[in-house]
């Protein structure tokens, strides 16, 4: 009995429309990495189990797909452990490899890897599929496409300006305007939490705070005297309760607010540099916003702070995010190599262009014209103007077979080919060809030597 | 103590220069795809092990990387199994999942699984890397690309013809010049082992007669007797050790040698179409030979097989190769469904462009042009020409940090970047820039407007 055929539960098929839209954002988004001199690299799918196991948390360790080593793969496991069962402790006996989790770990690897090789400061980026055994759900996949840019070997703040302007880039060229880049700073976070006084309150903290807009400002204030944050405390960071207005207006705010915090100021002092590069600069299309809420990945961003959220009105998280991190590459044995780089969410983006319809009608269209089989001689001579064509870049097919007219006019409204050629014995015969506008449904006759000026 | 970094065996990282040269001939095997009519789908990395398991034979299924199921494993395998130690059936019951191990199966599995949603003769591209567990060694990786083309639904030999002008149109618009499309076909084949009565010798036969070349007529012969073909036997297929001459001419002795087999005639007959045809449209570059000791994968092609020979003088084995089946989708329910397709070999193709010099010097050519750090004010003029540069389509970059001027030039000759720009204190005040050709060393000063006429 033949299988029914299936695929594995959170993985996807790209039928050609869908490819030719995932692309069609993808080359928007490596076109303007290469306008901002950001280099590609590629790394393996599967990297060796330690590389990996150990750099994103307990949970992070779970979620790898592992490797399961090729041929007696038994043989490694001793039989007092064999006998324990225990599949966690057995798995690193009988696996080598695992699924690539993220592009950051890989491309810290690469760089302690290829150190000698490199020149500082390395602006990378880096488009490829991630594995993760999460539990799928609605826009969550277990193979999914990152899009990451990074810069390591430079502390410059010019490069937190460049990525903001980068987000600008890409998004006003797929035409999606409106967005907000939401920008924070770690060293802001940790002066609220030496204002507040309670380092290990402040994603309660944050957490509450982020709720302003939905509770309002007793209900955030209750819930944090819930949390077991003093009623002094929030007392003393009541700026941030109504902390709106300009971007001028908010870094003024943080400023006075923090003013006691050395590494707070420190941190205010960096927003203000990209924020008046940004305004002395301008952007096309897109908002920075200061967002003291924003915390993404707190342990692991030691600066700059950022998330894209989509335009106003749009029901969907962040379509973008990342930050400054020192030491990146330190597991590997590299110090003192500080990183900052983003990344775009490939399939939230498509989603979001989706709901706004803003892919180009053009994007998905496959061919530009089929021509019509009338036979053996017939076709020879319409395989002569599709070589022509095809060598001017033109995408043209012959239907294969001299089927019934019917059903090769059929063939080409399905699949939506705007333009049909016709070449029958009359034609071949006077040296002609019949084009037909399949939207129009106009033809007109025209002499064979005029086929290369067709389009 | 930190990790030693490394990758696993017969893995690759790609540089830039790397990863752009590899773009440059998948850029070129995916535009001619595309004029040819073919629709791009990608279809996910792994798939279910049922899927792969048994579709490559008994040493493909070894070569298959299966992983890992997540949580706990052992739960499925029962006491019973556990305790025989069995690798290959305790695999069976811990793995549900494989990594694809070609383009052809998940094609087959694509096309049964949304058979509603496609329009049949169904011409579809991938390219995407597969997975195989071989050893590894010089040329062969366990993650490789495959770049495959492929038309389901339809018998017309049109589709061959397409197939040599694809070969054609992309190693000619890669300028490698000579390549040697050989073709053969399965029914000739079969016709052959009719005339040497042996059915079963037939692989022995080609594999001997292949080495006419290198150990002539006499040694051939020799092989043929010693692996127990009869000397009788022999003597009937006589004319294919002087197998030489133009495709027409050997078109006649085959006609001549399998006049008496229907299946040999009705192979010499296809041949003929596909050669035919070609002769009146004509080839760019490449050479079309019929070699009847041609027989990848014997078992696997009904009709026409193609083999793609580098230059002349190149060692290298194959750069391309394929071929038309029968009823690849009967194995997942799907009958009379016949294809052919052809698949490009990225890393041979670039060896061999490497090895011919024939890589275009810009290809890896990552950055327009640099600026200068001179400071806050002077970065952020720089800044404004970039943001200028940039959205005109230039790859410029900022000198992230106010460094020494020596070093900020290093840099610049290290990345190769052919042209850098200087904002100092003075061309600030006056509105100006210095451009510094890298090549001649020469410099220029130009005003400050000037910047967007500047590439």
């Amino acid at each position: 009995m033949a299988q029914k055929p299936g695929i594995p539960k959170g993985t996807r098929d790209f039928s050609p429309a869908e490819v030719s839209k995932r692309n069609y954002i993808i080359n928007a988004i490596k076109r303007h990495f290469q306008t901002f001199g950001f280099q590609p690299i590629e790394t393996p799918s599967f990297e060796n189990l330690d590389t990996l196991m150990g750099k994103y948390g307990e949970e992070g360790d779970r979620l790898i797909f592992k490797i399961l080593n090729s041929g007696d793969y038994l043989s490694k496991v001793r039989d007092d452990l064999y006998q324990t069962k225990d599949a966690n402790k057995i798995a690193l006996k009988i696996t080598e490899k695992a699924l690539r989790y993220d592009l950051t770990v890989p491309f810290a690897r690469y760089v302690v890897m290829h150190q000698n090789d490199i020149t500082f400061p390395f602006k990378r980026y880096q488009v490829q599929p991630v594995w993760r055994a999460d539990r799928p759900q609605k826009g969550r996949f277990r193979e999914f496409y990152q899009c990451d840019a990074d810069v390591v070997g430079s502390k410059s703040l010019w490069q937190e300006v460049e990525f903001v302007q980068l987000y600008d880039a890409v998004f006003s060229s797929l035409n999606l305007d409106g967005v907000t880049i939401k920008m924070n700073n770690r060293k802001v976070l940790s002066g609220i939490a030496e204002v507040i006084g309670a380092k290990e309150k402040l994603i309660d903290f944050t957490v509450a705070l982020d709720k302003l807009d939905k509770i309002g400002e007793e209900g955030v204030k209750n819930e944090m005297l819930q949390k077991g944050i003093a009623e002094e405390a929030i007392q003393k960071v009541q700026p941030l309760f109504g902390f709106t207005g300009s971007n001028k207006e908010k870094l003024q705010q943080l400023k006075e607010l923090l003013s006691s915090s050395e590494e707070g100021t420190k941190g205010v002092e960096e927003l203000s540099f990209i924020i008046e590069a940004i305004e002395s600069l301008g952007l096309k299309s897109a908002s920075l916003d200061i967002d003291v809420t924003l915390a993404r990945g707190l342990n692991y961003y030691t600066g700059a702070i950022f998330e894209v959220a989509p335009p106003k009105g749009v029901q969907m998280g962040s379509i973008g995010g990342g930050g400054r991190y020192d030491d990146l590459t330190g597991i590997f044995g590299l110090k003192d190599v500080s990183g900052v780089g983003i990344s775009f969410g490939l399939d939230r983006i498509y989603l979001v262009l989706e709901e706004l319809n803003l892919f180009p009608e053009t994007v998905s269209k496959q061919l530009d014209v089929l021509f019509i089989n009338f036979g053996e001689k017939e076709a020879l001579q319409a395989m002569r103007a599709i070589k022509v064509l095809r060598s001017k870049g033109v995408n043209a097919e012959l239907y294969p077979d001299a089927a019934k007219m019917n059903k090769q006019m059929k063939y080409a409204n399905k699949r939506d080919i705007p333009k049909v050629i016709m070449i029958g014995e009359q034609e071949l015969n006077e040296q002609t060809f019949v084009l037909k506008d399949m939207k129009e449904g106009s033809q007109e006759t025209h002499s064979f030597d005029h086929i290369e000026n067709l389009f």
